[in-house]
């Protein structure tokens, strides 16, 4: 099962009952639009938490009719985020979108060990990327959370990633490890985080998937690219998943795709309860719209 | 000064005396088409040294007239280099380029102690990429050369590159240093080093050039998107350099715009008292010629 177009998921949400959607510090213009859209897509239910007086007047100026939303009143953006946390430990919604709130407090309402959302071993952003110079969806991991993942880390991202495959209803991602070149080398600790990944991928104890690195990008995207450099990979050309060294290098690749290319992404962190929207003032409306429907199929 | 196509140096290099260019282990197909495409350009005068049978063979399949070449003959892949070494220092070639051979070797001859082509602190990669998602020629320093740079290298790096621009009679080339966000923070070494390059450069110990930094990929080169962040710097959507993190940002960064865009490059090894053309077989026909017109138009 191939993705590949962002919009597949603005499909799939649509087909399922509603989820609920709790946004924390609702009073943003850009969030409050991208949800009001969701809404009308037909693939999300918001339950907004803020100010009150603030998110009517963005609604008034937009021509937003919030009348069928429930709104919760609370002014400090922190108690927003352990209200909407709250919301979805009782059962009352089924993802989290981070307002007009910092990210570290929304983490931290999250993490909390008493009544937050743990579920995995770590949280890690995963972003699915339209592009026309690929045959299907290319997912990224991680662009946004993890500085410096340690080979456990990697393990927790590979594991949070693939049940996305899984709970999407494909069969065992093929996750490229990306360093900058296929030959195991001790001064790129990228290269000899690949190979142990890759080796823990033959002896099963990562499972769900088909592990190949150290791969450059140019032999995950290009299976030309492979050939000529003779390289043997079911994985070449062909990656579902790129797997970053590190957040400089994964951040990088990410808004490579978006601002250098004719990128569209889906993106949601992943690790928790519930899956967790964390939309940037960047994205295009489109972006912020497909993450909340990416989002909505997982649950 | 502006380049906005990589066919300017073609026409640059054309419009100058043309350089020889001294090849090292010449019996490999592709660097032998990229060099012969060259020299019908006008742009390069080749000089081959290698395996004569062989180089002949490969011409003679494929139509080359190599007459009006210089060849030498010698066996040895390590002797090549060492000899296209002597012709640099000798003033019997302007610019050295990598044939069948590794590049491991290549390097030695070049950093030899006693007659190499040693100049500045440090080699580094440098490519001009072309792509219709940027208003003009966007350069990636390094690509495939320092795995973990320090800031001295960073330093060496960025005089390398300067040097670039100035040859090519642009003024204060600007440079973004890459890092995921713009905050500097002190578990993310990019954001460190960057701020500490924007002030080495502000207080003049860095001249010649625009430095900013911590710089996440988007505003580097997007107005819009830092504005949207409000963002405010000369720089912002306007860098003529990206200076990546590290190997592992660099190499997946220029693969990238290759690879998942339609970026077209020209690539380069810098800080060797000549230029040191480098092609990977993954590259295509037009980079490889467009690296020589760029080598060509730096001596």
């Amino acid at each position: 099962m191939n993705f590949t177009s962002l919009h597949e998921f603005v499909a799939l949400a649509k087909s399922r009952p509603k989820r609920r959607i709790a946004v924390a510090a609702a009073e943003d213009e850009e969030v409050l639009s991208a949800i009001y859209q969701a809404y009308l897509q037909g693939i999300a239910e918001p339950v907004l938490i803020g100010k009150t007086s603030r998110i009517n007047v963005i609604a008034e100026a937009n021509g937003y009719d919030l009348s069928p939303f429930q709104i919760i009143h609370e002014e400090s953006p922190e108690k927003c985020a352990e209200i909407a946390v709250n919301l979805i430990i009782s059962g009352n919604a089924d993802i989290l979108m981070k307002g007009a709130i910092s990210t570290a407090p929304l983490m931290r309402a999250v993490l909390n060990k008493d009544g937050g959302l743990r579920k995995n071993d770590l949280l890690s952003h995963f972003a699915f990327i339209q592009t026309k110079y690929y045959h299907k969806l290319l997912a990224v991991s991680d662009a946004a959370m993890n500085i410096n993942p340690s080979l456990q880390d990697k393990i927790a991202i590979i594991k949070n990633c693939t049940e996305v495959f899984i709970k999407l209803g494909a069969e065992k991602p093929k996750i490229a490890v990306l360093a900058p070149l296929e030959k195991v080398n001790d001064k790129i600790q990228s290269t000899v985080d690949a190979a142990m990944l890759k080796k823990m991928n033959l002896t099963g104890e990562i499972s769900d998937c088909l592990i190949d690195g150290p791969l450059a990008l140019d032999n995950a995207v290009s299976k030309k690219a492979a050939e000529h450099k003779g390289i043997v990979s079911e994985l070449a050309g062909d990656a579902d998943l790129l797997l970053a060294p590190d957040l400089n290098a994964g951040n990088i690749l990410y808004k490579s795709m978006m601002f250098l290319s004719d990128g569209l992404s889906a993106a949601v962190i992943l690790g928790a309860s519930a899956p967790i929207v964390l939309t940037s003032r960047a994205d295009n409306e489109l972006s912020k719209m497909y993450s909340i429907a990416l989002a909505a199929s997982l649950v």
